[in-house]
């Protein structure tokens, strides 16, 4: 665990007539495969009729020509990129869930994590129901099939699992003939819908998916917000709205979320600028160059560099080959693979003071890596700048921050850390700054429960946790993991 | 639909330690595959940490070595292979289907079809139960589930659920702890079990593939029996044996098993060797040289060859490197396709009136470019034979005979069919004699429903047939079918 | 080594007209695939333009949809498969081997063995020439190419070529513009043409390809004839027939080639019920059951059991799965390998005295191990048969049996080789009948050098055999061998 | 064909012992892929013995643990990365060439491209040689092979051959004891060698490939040389060097080399960054901001800042998650497919006067494209800047710019170019400062022949040019070709 992992991204497509959705799909998830590598899928409902596939790899991998064509055209479509945090398979707990109830089938898209989902799950299993996955995703299914059972409609049965429910999760959910978009009352995580010029309407978890498939934005979902796109019509559930103050992850607009995405109206890459000019105000330093990590620490080094006046450089050269990554039988060590695919800009480097902007520190060895290279590659000195606050509590979220053990900052001083990274200063993004990033003021309508331990909403207790852990593990056909 | 098909069958195995229950799975499987060729999977269970892996594709070509070490070790397994007559995908419906619930995991596989599953499923639907797939397993996983809440133990919530499911089922059930083999009180399918010189239990439809692993017969699960395998100990509940009469299907000896395999005592090869006896009984002719058509026609030919005197001869060879059968842009017509398969031996045929063999006569179009390659490869006279009666009714236990509009029996008189076929003379074994096949008398024991439409359950109303037809469909990642 | 491999089969394809001439090929390698196993390859010839692809593994598996669409229409193709002895790797040897040269391109597939190639090899390297390749195949391109140079055509330059090649050799030979085909003056291996009812001519090396195209037979290439197809033309060049005496491999009766083929006017079906009549005139015994050893035993059975008057009986199942054998890590020894592949019948065995019939015994392992199967399932009296003579010399025609150590029969009498078996009694064709086989006088037709040291041509000295053995080794596409 | 292409990338390693130079092998060529993604190989030579593996695909894909399992260990190994212009499969002329003759094996890696091949191949083939693909490189094994008959060593073979081939070429040449690295009197291409910490000799087209094995540089091969690698010594053989004046292709600085490299001692971040600079002194514009295409324009872009003083900005996020490009069925236009791989970063662009910096304009098309999506994204005004001067003549030595219809410059004046882009501004890099890239007086040092015509040998007349094409065509395993 060098990097925080998101757990989801998720897409629908509610097009007029029967075209080829599933193309659609699969340029929106190509967008957002940052979100998640380890599995995908997609489900096209051609008038009712759901075909499906999911698999573990990336976006380019599982959807071939043939699957595509299996997949065929339709009028509606729900797409989901997965990094799993629990279980190991790939394939297992790949989303979208699809299931057949009563009044129809379903398919189910989740971005997010449930605070409640083992106490909702116990209650279900004790009615008998059946699981065929370890994650919240089924246990929302069950949630809204059963609502499903006493509502008029879908949309409705959504409406009161929402009140069952508690935690993160921005949803899409298709039925036969509705396509569902619904945020959770702190809208912890991103959730937006836009339309094409054939008046296709499409949802993604960030505007960048609208822009790969060329769709105009046109509003994000607010917290908890439901929207109905059933026939012409496009209505607005509003029953969980302002239940709840807004509760936004922060760590989207750090490193989550691609640059040229817009969350609730603010640019990320604004933002993460706006951090990089903050860590010049905050950790001034003498220098000769500002330079990111590739690739979410660039944005930032252009901030520190524009404000403090110290010229911005191209530090690293980034491998763009990284695939599907082959562990070499001769591979020594781990510093080898920062090596092969980072690799640094001597040029750039050699004799100078480098002040180096990242988006965060986790663990603290990669960081330790990158600045020996730039010593090796003859900076004089190297000064760390972390765009991000020190991770000092898990997140309940969605987010795989789960474990103080590898957090570097939990047991250690500014100075340790300084000193195992090997640096010549450090300094961290301040707590009290990070309201400026989605221009709030301080504490106000993010959350970043992970810096400050301030969880907005009650949070499940630690024997929970792990129970569903390593249990199940299904085979994915993709050998080697995706990176 | 040139020939009937099996829907599944089933394999577990029951170690004392932790050993490569996967890999006798395999070879169990592999010699289970006649009995379906679309999907397969494997359960390995080691002390409650379930691993699977499932996939459409032969068991050769979906247990890599790859995926046999992600099965790694354990100390019980799970196996099935299934030809799927509903939905379209190979890997939706595949088993076993693994399932979590309160009381811990479960594995199940089924070889047969319930004629209830309709109203179970809506049952199950209205209390708010949400289906993955579309096949009955998943219906027994919810009631056995549903009784698992209120019962001591997973036997004896097997032995509840036996009580509501009706139909056709050979069942093998694992949970935690404990292996379970249960039989439909009208034993409509085979089961049996054997062990092995380590002491190892082996659960399979077939004694073909107790042979297979090395493992000794030890006898078959009577009808209506739930021998459950915990610790040391094997125990019997026999709550619902005696329910009904037996009813073994007699497809079963006629075509689906293997002439290895001995089924309730009766040796498969010795049943068609009988079949043909009769046929030569009851269809005499003169003629100068009796073929059987490759694989199944060949033993009823050899009976046939004994019982008249006329010589038997090879007739045909089947080209034994079939596979995933791949379907060349230049391909004119299916004449084609079954000379690729089947190619005449012109010494024996040339010249000669020929006796040729078949295990049954479903559409008549296969029999009919046999007998045209015959009659180009110089044949003087082409007698058919067919070592099951004419097809007549839809078959609701397990097989694909659901349809009479493709029974060429059903429109047609013998005379009719003689001549479609392109043969001098024609003749079916005689639906009294099938209790010869098994040693029983005419009507005892077996189950010929889709010859005379005796049925022994209550049948399933045909609005409730085709409800999920098409509904669902997943991609394999076996991109062609296998054959 | 449990079986002794022929080394390749030949096929080409010669249109009037740009058609699915891949297609074609297909169909006729897959008919050929039992003459190899480890690779293949088809090029296809539009208007001097070519296109190949070649692998290692199995026709079905090496020729996906998507090959076939690459490779595309034209007039003209040729095809291989092949079992190679030579070096380990499956796609370096693969052939058709396709060169240009300064009058155009040319393709050549090749089965047989030289057995002066070596010293071409390095007459040719002492000129400066290179190889890409360990096979003969390349060397037999680089004596054509040379004199081309000189010749006015293809034809003349492959009449030029075979004053300079010896051994055994049956060539397909496509120019841009030509398709010829040319078989070695003493005929070792077979080769025919056919045409169909569209007038595309087929070359193959058994009939049974032709019949798989639907191409009626026309007629054998001659020993030593050249068949030139041009244009609307076919002609021979007769100055190499003659010059030897015919030696067709007897082997290629015995064992090679499909029963459903006729090699020189002589059907292989019925050569090998001859062998069958053979023995039991020559080895009789008293006993209740003939059986033959699948696949190739079972003709030879039918002519024991015809002769002798004891019944044919079904002794074994063989698995018609196998395809990419997989060695599942819990696999204890060989012997589980052959009940995989073979289980008895026992139905047919039991309490019986067995006379079974094997093609051959090559180093007896398997035939023990068959024998011990009999027995434990209850055979009384086990009597072993085989069809082919004792091996007891190398073949340097272009099969494996190169070593005489992996021999049983060279260190064993045959009183110690029952009793290395298990049997009760053994019996091998003698060596005198062999000629009844193919219906000539003993001796006369054909090459038994295998069995009875008589080479026909001068043979290679023992230093040069191995001199490339290792040297090279590309890594083949299809990573488990296809067996 | 929107950007121009590099053929080739070599790579060498020569270890004192056995060892794991297969993966040293693939970390170098991993390192290499910007110059060549078609297909890739590696030889690995284990005491004289050769395994290789070759094919279509990017390294990552070709080279998978099981491959790389094949290679095994050894002493020395030779890879290539292979960008193919002739022919069009990507096996068929996969290097490197292994070859037997009759001093043993050698393989051979070729970066470049002769001038005088065609008649070398010519000569070849009047004197019976053959040939199995369409590369110069099986010509120059020929012609070293021809020469070693007489000389008494490799290195001197390769000597004497490179007074026969003319052109580019940077060789590397494994004999069965020897490795050599040798470099054409004009040093068109890169080419230099480093040594690890453990002793191990690496030869790489780029200094970025020794970064990636942690080998320290020790320094260019220079123009006519050849090093010899043998036992403990390194030798030069300097009969070429001085033959010529040196003319390293300048695009290699501009386009085709990473950036993290130095060739001939000149840094490629370093040449590119001047040629932002010059960019900014020769074509000076009011603006707000000035960005970069990725990737190749980032450098460029900063050094157009950093002497306008004109704020640099990230302009566009690049799709990190690019692989096997998969063309959906629904996409409709070719603007898709930049849109899918380029968003702009609105953000930065909104309202703002924009310079575009690129690394070169060859159709113009792209270029126009990229525009486009700046206008939509808010661009005030887009002023174009290339880092190249404009393509205007063909270029012999192993880059793709080899037809003028399709390069803008020929047929346009700047302004139309400026209208078909829709720029609002256009500017070249000035011919006179190409001599700054480098550090060197105008046209000294260097070759810019695709930008003057200058050519620095004889060029091959335009009739051989197109003999080979589309001749031969092999089809390569990876079926989607990678990007």
């Amino acid at each position: 665990m060098n990097k925080i992992h998101e757990e989801c991204g998720v897409f629908g497509v509610y097009a007029k007539e029967k075209t080829s959705v599933a193309s659609t799909a699969y340029y929106g998830l190509f967008a957002l495969q940052h979100r998640g590598q380890e599995s995908c899928g997609i489900v096209v409902n051609d008038k009712g009729v759901f075909t499906y596939h999911k698999d573990g790899g990336l976006v380019n991998d599982v959807f071939t020509p043939a699957v595509m064509e299996h997949l065929g055209e339709g009028n509606m479509a729900v797409g989901h990129v997965r990094y799993g945090t629990t279980g190991g398979g790939g394939r297992i707990n790949a989303q979208p869930i699809v299931v057949n109830h009563v009044k129809g089938a379903m398919a189910l898209a989740h971005n997010g994590n449930l605070v409640n989902s083992f106490e909702l799950r116990r209650e279900l299993e004790l009615e008998g129901s059946i699981f065929h996955t370890t994650s919240d995703t089924e246990v929302i299914s069950y949630i809204i099939t059963k609502e499903r059972l006493k509502a008029p409609s879908i949309e409705e049965a959504v409406n009161q699992a929402m009140y069952r429910i508690k935690g993160a999760y921005s949803l899409v959910v298709m039925s036969a003939t509705k396509m569902i978009a619904a945020r959770d009352p702190h809208g912890f995580h991103p959730l937006c819908y836009g339309v094409t010029k054939e008046g296709t309407y499409v949802i993604a978890s960030e505007t960048c998916a609208l822009d790969a498939v060329s769709a105009a934005f046109v509003r994000d979902v607010e917290p908890g917000e439901i929207v109905v796109f059933d026939g012409d019509e496009i209505r607005t559930i509003s029953d969980h709205m302002g239940e709840a103050e807004k509760h936004l992850c922060i760590f989207e607009h750090i490193y989550f979320s691609r640059p040229d995405s817009r969350i609730d109206g603010v640019s990320v890459h604004r933002a993460r600028v706006t951090a990089g000019a903050c860590l010049a105000m905050e950790h001034p330093v003498q220098a000769d160059v500002v330079i990111g990590v590739p690739d979410s620490g660039i944005d930032a080094a252009i901030g520190y560099a524009r404000q403090s006046g110290i010229p911005y450089g191209m530090g690293f050269i980034k491998n763009k080959y990284i695939g599907r990554t082959f562990i070499a039988p001769g591979q020594k060590a781990r510093e080898d693979k920062v090596k092969i695919k980072l690799n640094v800009i001597s040029e750039t480097i050699r004799g100078k003071r480098v002040v180096m902007v990242d988006d965060s520190i986790v663990r603290g060895t990669t960081s330790a890596r990158i600045v020996k290279l730039l010593r090796e590659a003859g900076a004089k000195e190297v000064h760390v700048r972390s765009s991000a606050p020190p991770f000092l509590f898990p997140c309940y979220y969605g987010t795989d921050v789960d474990s103080q053990e590898n957090l570097i900052a939990v047991n250690h001083t500014m100075d340790e850390i300084r000193d195992i990274i090997g640096a010549d200063s450090i300094g961290y993004l301040n707590l009290d700054h990070l309201g400026m990033l989605m221009g709030t003021p301080k504490g106000c309508g993010y959350c970043a429960a992970c810096f400050d331990g301030n969880y907005p909403t009650e949070v499940p207790t630690e024997t929970c946790k792990n129970r569903f852990e390593g249990k199940l593990s299904e085979r994915s056909n993709n050998h080697e993991k995706s990176k």
